[in-house]
């Protein structure tokens, strides 16, 4: 890692509970007595979260692919050297909701030939990714109506349907094939705190390596 | 080109007379019947006006060097994308206050190995440069005194001093040496009506090609 802290991140389709696990991390790392920054993308920084505000309002073609993912890099890159990298270097567990895993499964799995492209503003303006990458992984069918039944108005992504969400959970399954010492599949089909007990285990697993 | 339009950027250093020269030259081409469109950067779209808002308010450390570079290439996509492309698709000659060239050279000012940065993610979500570039050249001191006298609120560049702006003139003398057939360096210490002259017989020039 080169750092003190462990950065960890969650990643799934809409409505597979991805935040409730990174809040139930949390509470449980807090118990044990470590700093823990619960922090989530876009946004996660003061000018990220301004950045978050053009990105998910507005209409589906108010940004083409390209300009979406430079303004998801953008706000990416504030939120790493505002929040992330300073809590690492004091030794916190830096738990975020999303990292650059989403954009490139969602841009992937708008259309394939970003992904490049995706890989390539990562490699050339972030240069991170986190320790360890949990994602939760569910049925498109379930997920999908939990996520349209906490509608917060920044639906631009969770109003894409069923089969774009299928083909997000196929992009995870592929990103966790090609670094699976990274990325961790849990399966979301499970109660709440059966998931945490995994997620916590895990991490706590890495933390004392 | 491989398209039918021209497209033109005025560059220089702060006060250098940029937007009155892109105005003076918008008029003499109308003049001849021709459509002519007249934007600017950061903007010149909808979108892109709003990372402008973004970009020129707040303190000097509201973003990093590299976040910057991100929110101007995103603004400078979507400008593209929906302003410049299409009106040159239809055959108009598009005049911008700014381009890249202002990227290449406020950030290698500013840092100079920012520049390969800046080289790299052009070449990677821009890919285009203008057809020709026409760049105002004057004394920083003369350009300095006219910048502060229309403060416009949007000044985190203008106040960055006279040392800075002497950077800056250096670099666009050094990028008009590296593409010469691209980037003409024109003489800014004269009536603006002598320099409009000048800049409107290099225009022509390039449309009767």
């Amino acid at each position: 890692m080169g750092r003190d802290g462990l950065f960890v991140s969650f990643e799934g389709i809409d409505g597979s509970g991805k935040s409730t696990q990174a809040r139930l991390l949390t509470e449980a790392l807090r118990a044990t007595g470590r700093e823990v920054v619960l922090t989530r993308e876009p946004g996660g920084s003061p000018g990220a979260e301004e950045i978050r505000r053009l990105l998910l309002t507005g209409g589906p073609d108010r940004w083409s692919p390209e300009t979406e993912i430079l303004l998801f890099t953008a706000a990416r890159r504030d939120h790493l050297e505002r929040t992330i990298r300073p809590a690492l270097a004091r030794g916190a567990v830096v738990i975020t909701d999303r990292f650059a895993d989403s954009t490139r499964v969602y841009q992937g799995a708008a259309r394939a030939d970003l992904r490049a492209t995706v890989d390539r503003l990562h490699a050339l303006m972030i240069g991170q990714d986190p320790d360890l990458t949990l994602v939760i992984d569910m049925d498109p069918r379930r997920a999908l109506a939990r996520g349209l039944a906490r509608r917060s108005g920044e639906d631009r992504f969770e109003d894409m349907g069923l089969a774009f969400q299928e083909r997000l959970r196929t992009g995870y399954a592929a990103l966790a094939a090609e670094d699976p010492d990274r990325i961790r599949i849990l399966d979301g089909d499970r109660p709440p705190e059966a998931i945490a007990r995994e997620a916590t285990a895990l991490v706590l697993a890495r933390l004392s390596d």
